[in-house]
């Protein structure tokens, strides 16, 4: 399993990925589920992967060999002159990587599915945040939904919907994703550190700050050990139940 | 769908259910999901069910047949001498009524599957919560896993999870739960008002109180528009960010 978010914030775009893969509960592994390609100044662009992970490699290694060949007659996403058409480069190369390994030869107990975030700014045109579904096409985020989760969505879901605010610093945004991870991490296994996190602050048309966050970061853990005490005293602040 | 919970603490029980059931997003209807029954002085028992509703429906019929014809041969929940002769009697039937409607005759696109919590005290034992699978087997709660709940679970677990404690009031208890369900109902369509609650105080071998929460309840609405300013006010509170 897995958890990723992209977050549309009136100051930029924020990331957060997990990194733990498992092949059954007695093959775990880490690795990045985020990556990053950018021409600075003109373009930033900022993926999550969650689904297969033999999927979403074949995936990212078929968009990074475009962009490291770019007199190849197949479309780039650090050519495509809109975030819109570099959206559907990445559907595309997603939906044909799973049409490969399916319906033919071995089958597999998981499906080859996947399903990725894109985010990022081609300078001239707004900051776009997309989601893009493991038959290639997508939905892109707006003011009503100015969020996009993938993976494990459940349990991390309720606090972004109560406390996230468009105007939030980005300092702000990464405390909340933080809480929302860390629930996740408590009630699901397949979900683990370390964390990537990645900002972009509109207009800079190149990335902002990236941090990884280790299994031992102080932060990390005042949060999580902060927010037990945080919600029980939230719970007790709210009007008693009473039977009368 | 559906959300119930089952929460075992030293003061007694305290059950909590839905009462919304779909059949597709245009056949909703409000069934009641939590049964009780006792003999006052004697026992008391409180079921809510999940899953398919004429599977739970047929579950609920046979009990309660079997409970108003006591010389029948079939053993009967108010007759069984533990609670766990109880859960037994109840996966048997649960089994029996999925059993019968699968494999043959029209096949279903929702399997006729079921899940069951069954809490509730004999005179002489101490009161003890079970979680019943389709398959008619059983869990029993203790100190490390002192809830259960069916349907629905993952948006409503990390506050039960976190704010839990077992020297709880059934005021706080209920508090408590009125919260994981607005976080789930918020997130789920298929989970809705009213809401009934049934609790059990230990050694009282009779049911204790039970309220129905409407969708109009004043109470319930402080609750939840009360939630999302605790919870930002929460946030605010833990130690911020930085990058540095």
């Amino acid at each position: 399993m897995t958890y990723c978010v992209g977050l549309r914030l009136n100051r930029g775009l924020v990331f957060m990925s997990d990194t733990r893969t498992n092949a059954g509960i007695d093959n775990v592994s880490t690795f990045r589920k985020m990556f990053t390609y950018e021409k600075p100044g003109e373009r930033s662009l900022v993926m999550l992967t969650a689904g297969n992970l033999a999927t979403t490699q074949s995936v990212i290694s078929l968009i990074e060999e475009r962009t490291k060949v770019p007199e190849e007659r197949s479309p780039s996403i650090l050519e495509a002159p809109t975030m819109f058409q570099v959206a559907r480069i990445v559907g595309q190369i997603l939906r044909d990587a799973i049409k490969q390994h399916s319906g033919e030869g071995e089958t597999a107990d998981t499906p080859f599915s996947s399903t990725m975030i894109l985010g990022g700014q081609i300078a001239g045109s707004p900051p776009r945040l997309f989601l893009i579904y493991p038959e290639g096409n997508f939905i892109e985020a707006g003011d009503e939904t100015p969020f996009f989760q993938i993976g494990e969505t459940k349990y991390g879901k309720p606090i972004l919907v109560r406390a996230y605010d468009p105007n939030m610093s980005f300092e702000d945004a990464i405390k909340l994703l933080m809480v929302s991870f860390d629930s996740t991490i408590k009630a699901n296994l397949s979900v683990g550190l370390p964390l990537d996190i990645q900002t972009y602050e509109t207009d800079a048309c190149s990335l902002g700050r990236h941090v990884r966050i280790e299994a031992d970061n102080e932060y990390y853990k005042s949060v999580s050990d902060g927010w037990g005490a945080a919600l029980q005293n939230a719970l007790t602040n709210l009007p008693d139940f009473s039977f009368d």
